[in-house]
């Protein structure tokens, strides 16, 4: 089994290390390649980034699809683009904010989300609404470090266990999930730390993509969620591959 | 008043309607200009139609901020793109579905919803639910005739009127929301043949956001909406202009 | 257009602060008429206030109606009596909590409501969740001044202004709704010195009937809001008009 | 222990039927007094026949307040003024509207409303919402027989029984609200007749009222609830007693 | 008239205060009898302890029916076993939080629970959510007290009433609701200290059962709650007088 | 990895079934046992059934844990125990609705749930509702075939595959929950046969409780699910082995 991990932002350090997450969780006999855009934003902390992330992002799921990949993890907190990605692949297709988010309901009655920025909370708590968590998730806290400064920040572990840990002080919750997928490396830290469990997005995604190959489910496709009609594109974005044939990467993948 | 209407497709037949009805629900002093991005889809009738239009329609609202817009309405009732649209523009921003959703509300108690293609009712309701009208939107249906040929189909007036009549005969609905751009010109021929407000998101939100200009009040910069941070983009993107002076159109408008 | 501005109090001084705020919303060619009932109380800080100001209000509504009047805002921030003038009138009736809840939820994702008195705060909870807004809705905050005493109390311009401030600086909203008809000349001096949008109901539900007016569209009359049955009343009540024809009002308006 | 039942039109027969069907359920030692307004409509069929029927119910409440009734039921299914009865009254207040909804939550997960006019249904389905038993609330279905009718149309027996059969047939609810007092008589024989059982709201009310008043629980009167702070009325209102000394009626009960 | 009163643990003291709130709540001419399990947990105060007493709560219910109770009331704050409950008995069943929630919602717009141990407030919140009050429950606060010690402990009073007070403090709440059957004596003394109605949920429950009997109300069973279809049981359960004849219990009951 | 299965019910053909359908969705190296309750119920039809199943199910989880079982699944459609089984265990425990209508979310926007009888379709639609997809889930429909005739009866499957079809034709769900352990072994031929995924959730439940461990995540346990405080147990529930060392089943297991 391959599952593609798509890393929407074009930050290669950070699709090492999300690899790394992935390949940690999948199981025996599955192979994860890890790969992001080759164009868009360095990394995702708007509305806009997020948006102009998409299309490249669409690209790689295509690609995967191309390349024989039997499923696919959206790797950034938002889930951008996950309606298309289904439309688009064969095969399942999971967000890391969906894939944490319910992975937190089975270990608990409440989650709190611990993320980057501020300006990103407001959608985790519509995300949240989305996938009907919204009274599991009792608080959505950031720690004010940008995505890429997670690598480099030598106070950012220590300020995000900080706030894992008020978490469960203050309010109370039974599980934490990372809202971001930078921080994916933390999560088994942090759970002996803090002493709840703390669900990286990464990891929890992979492990669902790879369930539901197993038992061959992929997304339904007899209505919305049907290939894309075929359509007439005009201007640049013919560069990202639409009505051209799609070459599939050529992947050096280690069972 | 100078509103940008944009329509996030590139069919600019589909434009030059959306105008029309734009412009007719202006009030005196307010000119409105209807463009279409360079690049995307010819229509929107999946998510990937939708994801792709994103980055064109961001450009033009870049470049309608650039020419002096007062505000802005995107014309697809899938409201793509409109957050990112918000952090963008200094002036308002305003989708169709939630203008003529949220106007559906002043109408009466319920309203339904009448748009093209089965494939995108999915959304309809999403945004129904987001918007806060999901107890008011008792129904949505399709027609199953696709955007464009809207234009072209002898039957699609009959058909649209004939699914707005089952909707107050048979769901007792109050009013009634058009769901798509490409019925802008429908709306007050179906007031009085079905007897009912039918509400056309256009013209709906283009009061809207001439009433927000007019007031003063545009997106909250003070959190989520701010600007987007500065960012390094990679490849293809930076065709959309990202990082480059943004020019301004050269609009010709009668006031 | 002749639009017909209630203010169900029947104190005259703040009719013409909600006149002064209504015109100056109005556009081009929009008249707008400021007017009180009769009979009722001076205002309205109760349950029991806004029942006995009803009556006084719907025959306003019936008094405009027969006079011209192409829609009818319902300037008190309980929204009394809307769904009874909505089958009165053959216009547009818009309430100011409507009209700026829903108006704020075009400027961001939150909002928080800054209103009179704390025994109000609970109405105005219950208006957000009638209105699909109770998510975006993140504080409702009371001054506890006197409807009356907002226009004689020195200190009623900083409390209000310091409850704006923290319901930025503490809940982090995107935008601000005053909770009463009778702030609506502070609107355009807190956005500036707040720094976020801040709504008066008053302008706001004027440029949305000014709207729905301009696009032909009334409260649909097919089901729930048709003219209410004619009826036998008993009483006291016949000196609301009922039954008898009413007057029309020798308005004086300056378009 | 006295509850006074207030009929809140000003029809007597319908006030006689409501109180038969009050002192039938109320237990030993109870006694029960049932009234109509002085003034207001014959019957509520309407949003504007409720708000005009408010201030005479308002005026019973005040003059049964001052009689020595320990506790009050508004018998009327759109609840109509009872946030406004709450405050003036020290006693509880009940409508039957959420009396006999949540009574049938004790009877089942699911229940359906069947009630007068199609036009009132909307208001059903809002008090529902409003009471937390959306979800428990299935359906609400009109038999289309005016209010006033429903004591001299002889179909109106059979067509009730009809549209409760159905309920249970189509809809496969656990039990049944009777949408409008008048109907207040029909309970026992449909719960037979049925065999689910069948939910008068009047009795409902009147063993929850009877039930709070014995444990000495009344409106928390520290808040929204309290006594309405005193106010000048202006005009007709002052023959609804406003600010005159509240005459005690002169009843005869028969405990 | 005779209610079962069933206090599903085994500590024959509660039982007895129990008895005591029930009797005191009860009209003339009811009779209560208070009685608890022969087998099960000493207390509960886990999703452990609560499944653990529902057997032995639910062969109280077939041994009530069968001895002639009219209705039953499940008085532990989880409302353990209702619905299985409401299968078995031919009479209404009533837990003490359903009843105590909606009573409360009778009393004002908003209330708090004051319980015992903090690990039980999950269960709480979910009720709250299950009967439809999630929005009036403010808050749900824990005194820290197990359940057992609430007789014994002597500042259980005090803290308890210091809870209370902060809920009406800090919360603004309209009135309180006891999160514990055996909490049951201290509700009409604390109405009085705190100057908000406080609800003990064995006297509600009693109340609504009282209520339900008279009007002739009882679970429908024409669906879901239709008497347990006939099922071959294995090993200990047997002891729980399944499939065997079950003995009424000779109760000495004083009407 | 050791995982056990536990059936509530005790019938052994249906403990094979429900063994086979999880063994085979297990990945390499995770060793299934799945076991029956020493006492309870046959099959699990009511809430009654469900009630006295949880006892034996619980005492199921602790010899499991006491035999190393890394984590758990409780295979019956209703979750009964679920809270306490994650009380009692220190591994992993997951429910077949949670997992299956939470697996159903990554596979498009609604599902529909096709089940045994139509006495149980009220609780699915509870735990559709607690588990935050009510919306998604469009409808839940019962073949009315008992939990054990599933086996015998030659006419299951095609009824079965019949509902599953009209699911799809008449509701247009993207997705089809089995809403019955004893359904186990029709997923994968009805995914073919109806052209949309068709989730079991023994086999669901099992790859998410896989997941879990291999990420070493489980259930909180600061606070609502820590272990049980110990209590005093009366009566015959010491036959359950309350306060007796568990004994650890010796298993044969087959990796």
């Amino acid at each position: 089994m391959l599952i593609q991990v798509v890393n929407p932002n074009t930050t290669a350090s950070m699709t090492d290390l999300i690899g790394r997450s992935a390949r940690a969780a999948a199981g025996p006999g599955t192979a994860v390649v890890a790969v992001h855009p080759e164009m868009g934003p360095a990394s995702i902390e708007s509305h806009y980034d997020e948006a102009l992330a998409v299309p490249g992002l669409l690209a790689r799921i295509a690609a995967g699809e191309a390349a024989g990949a039997d499923g696919h993890v959206v790797a950034c907190f938002g889930d951008p683009g996950l309606d298309a990605a289904r439309e688009l692949a064969a095969g399942p297709v999971v967000g890391i904010a969906e894939a944490s988010m319910r992975t937190a309901t089975y270990l608990g009655r409440t989650f709190g989300v611990v993320t980057t920025l501020q300006r990103t909370t407001g959608r985790a708590w519509e995300l949240a609404g989305r996938y009907g968590v919204r009274e599991q998730c009792r608080t959505v806290r950031a720690v004010e470090i940008p995505v890429l400064a997670l690598e480099s920040d030598p106070a950012a572990r220590s300020r995000i266990a900080a706030e894992c840990a008020d978490v469960v002080g203050t309010d109370g919750c039974d599980a934490i999930v990372l809202g971001c997928a930078g921080m994916a490396d933390l999560a088994a830290e942090l759970t002996v730390r803090i002493g709840v469990p703390v669900v990286d997005g990464v990891a929890a995604a992979v492990t669902i993509v790879e369930g539901l190959v197993r038992l061959g489910l992929s997304t339904g496709k007899r209505g919305e969620f049907a290939a894309p009609p075929p359509k007439r594109y005009t201007g640049a974005l013919e560069q990202f591959g639409v009505g051209a044939p799609v070459a599939a990467p050529e992947w050096e993948v280690s069972r």
